[in-house]
């Protein structure tokens, strides 16, 4: 066999429900020399990350870091290291990931309950409130921003909500993160877990997420520090985490002054997230989310300026990704190829009961862009006119600059 | 607060048991651009890498992949995914990292055997035949080389074994793979997981694994597809797996022609691992392996050519690492932050039994090459020197040109 020649990847507009093109920044921080796993810089930049993914997360929490998985892996650390077997966790469903959520907590061997709302609506605050006070858990785990419905819950009262309870509260914030407004510490969330490869416009493979003092304490309740690095008088749990790589107790130890070996940082991954943090905030997470927001009702006016439906609840829609309902007649998947082979533009395709019915499209991070608006609008129409769907011309790109107008 | 600046890390020649300097090849690939998870680019840099890695791991096996997490993460998904509560394990401890074995099959619920032989000595065949024919394990878990004491263990007949008790074999070959001959397929190995940052010169962050057709019809059996992407007639599981994120059932179809979504792929890292195979076969994997071991013995004469001790069994030596006994007299860690402050050098510490007994000196990757050695051991002798231990001028380095005068 001969050797695959170097990567020679495609251009790409990567305008699904991410990921999307990593900030150029964020690929060349990539590139960085590594160091040692306790150089001086290492320790600092180490530092550095949480204090830039508190702000990212608006906390004063401690425990805020990088978990070395994707964003899938966060949510699992999370969950194990706080679930014990018989636990209780109440998940409200409204799409795919609502679904993940359950799954991860089943695997962490919980009792789980569930509340539903279709996908596309949020979930009622009565009917969390009415299963909160029937199961009384001991995490209600919620995703925050679910690019599989493009619909963003409201957290209003489920702080408080726990705290009646003495439930913690859980989000999944890999999709909305940056680009929605999150308040970690004025919402009473106790763990949230993120990813990079949404707004923060980062590869995949790293998960920023932070944990409130009250987390961190179930949590350490639970250490056993591992045989071969275990001092005497270290702790040794009845009940210990039934992970080791995703046991937060020792991942807080590694990120802690004591710097206590577990895994190995992904240094690379780290620098990615450090830059992405950077890019943020140097905009001002005000301005960032303000971005997120303006791109993200262009594309959406757009999609209607093409005589499309957009897909869910709008009132509560994310910024960052707006569905469309296939229309009559239109093979989705040809439209997403078309776009893809030949105009080097990805749109997404959907999950479950929106599968075939339904395109996401993104405008997030580095490509939460006017010039990326534009371009994918122009690009379907085109293809919708080559598919035999009649639309108006230039109905979409009209519109989108109508938005940009009206917001200059 | 202001943010940090740009990455911006000191010069640093990370001659550590790993990580170690990534490949500039390797640091180059990471910052290519992303392409979406299902971009016919991705899936086919998806399979060259499953090619790429069975020409590393020197198998045939189908299931030849990245997992998205660090080395340690890699353990972990191979235990979990075998192992049900209360099956057996069995595992020679000969150093940390046969500890951390153990700790991960506890956490799997596992019953766990161990046999232990001293650090820096290999477990003897007998040994682990007669702890075989006492607990016929579910799994016999051995680490293949271990950096904690430098020796790498010998698997001549352990396939052998496994087949009479219907064992499977696990190997971690973090540390080894690459640089030290490992045969995935010759010697009977079923599981093998590897990382990124040592031998293959690349980063932390990705686990390359190898499963055989039998360990792949085990964990196939106790699969069950999320609700939310399961479509009739896909199974669920009685026992199903006790993670998600490291469900390698989920991870094979994710893997397979049928691109089952499972976490979103950890694009940069797949890129980076993807480079370092290249590196590796190109230069061909017995003259790899040829180059660590001849860098590995300059830098042990040269050692011992600074009057100097070398530590563990040198018969079973590692190629990429090398213990040095710390003379009697001289602060181990003094000499360390010498090397690293004034030489920007980093050599390595030690765990457990040999902290503080033992500097851990590694030649590996991109960084076992004769410069790397003999600037390691000039800086070495002068810092010694300093610190008022008399040793001969100029003895590492000549010892070192002597082995690679031999060899030219």
């Amino acid at each position: 066999m001969t050797l695959p020649g170097p990567l020679n990847p495609p251009s790409r507009l990567l305008m699904g429900p991410g990921p999307i093109n990593a900030d150029p920044r964020v690929l060349r921080a990539m590139s960085t020399p590594l160091v040692g796993q306790y150089d001086p810089f290492m320790t600092r930049s180490m530092n550095e990350v949480m204090e830039l993914y508190r702000r990212v997360f608006v906390t004063g929490n401690r425990q805020t870091l990088l978990i070395d998985s994707t964003a899938r892996g966060g949510i699992e650390a999370a969950l194990v290291s706080v679930l014990e077997p018989g636990d209780k966790v109440l998940v409200p469903v409204m799409g795919r990931f609502g679904h993940l959520l359950v799954e991860i907590a089943q695997r962490c061997g919980a009792e789980v309950h569930t509340v539903e709302a279709p996908w596309g609506q949020v979930a009622p605050y009565e009917l969390i409130a009415d299963a909160m006070a029937k199961v009384q858990p001991k995490v209600l785990a919620v995703v925050h921003g679910d690019t599989s419905t493009t619909v963003v819950q409201p957290f209003d009262g489920l702080g408080e909500l726990c705290d009646r309870y003495g439930t913690l509260l859980y989000a999944d914030v890999t999709a909305s993160i940056g680009g929605n407004e999150f308040l970690t510490d004025a919402w009473g969330v106790d763990i949230a877990t993120g990813g990079l490869q949404k707004c923060l416009g980062g590869p995949s493979g790293s998960a920023p997420a932070t944990f409130s003092a009250r987390a961190e304490g179930i949590i350490n309740a639970r250490k056993s520090i591992e045989a071969g690095i275990r001092d005497e008088g270290d702790a040794v749990a009845a009940h210990p985490i039934r992970s080791n790589y995703f046991d937060m107790s020792m991942v807080f130890d590694y990120w802690s002054e004591r710097r206590l070996n577990h895994h190995t940082e992904a240094t690379t991954m780290l620098y990615a997230a450090r830059e992405s943090a950077r890019i943020v905030l140097e905009e001002g997470l005000g301005a960032f989310q303000a971005r997120h927001a303006l791109h993200g009702r262009a594309m959406m006016e757009g999609v209607r300026g093409l005589g499309l439906e957009v897909f869910g609840d709008v009132e509560h829609k994310m910024t960052n990704v707006v569905g469309v309902v296939i229309p009559e007649g239109v093979h989705g998947e040809a439209v997403r190829t078309r776009m893809l082979e030949d105009f080097g533009i990805e749109i997404g395709t959907s999950f479950g009961p929106l599968a075939g019915k339904v395109w996401r499209i993104g405008t997030m991070g580095y490509n939460a862009r006017q010039d990326a608006v534009l371009t994918t609008l122009a690009a379907l129409e085109a293809v919708l006119r080559r598919e035999g769907f009649g639309l108006p011309a230039g109905g979409g790109v009209d519109e989108a600059y109508r938005v940009y107008a009206e917001a200059a």
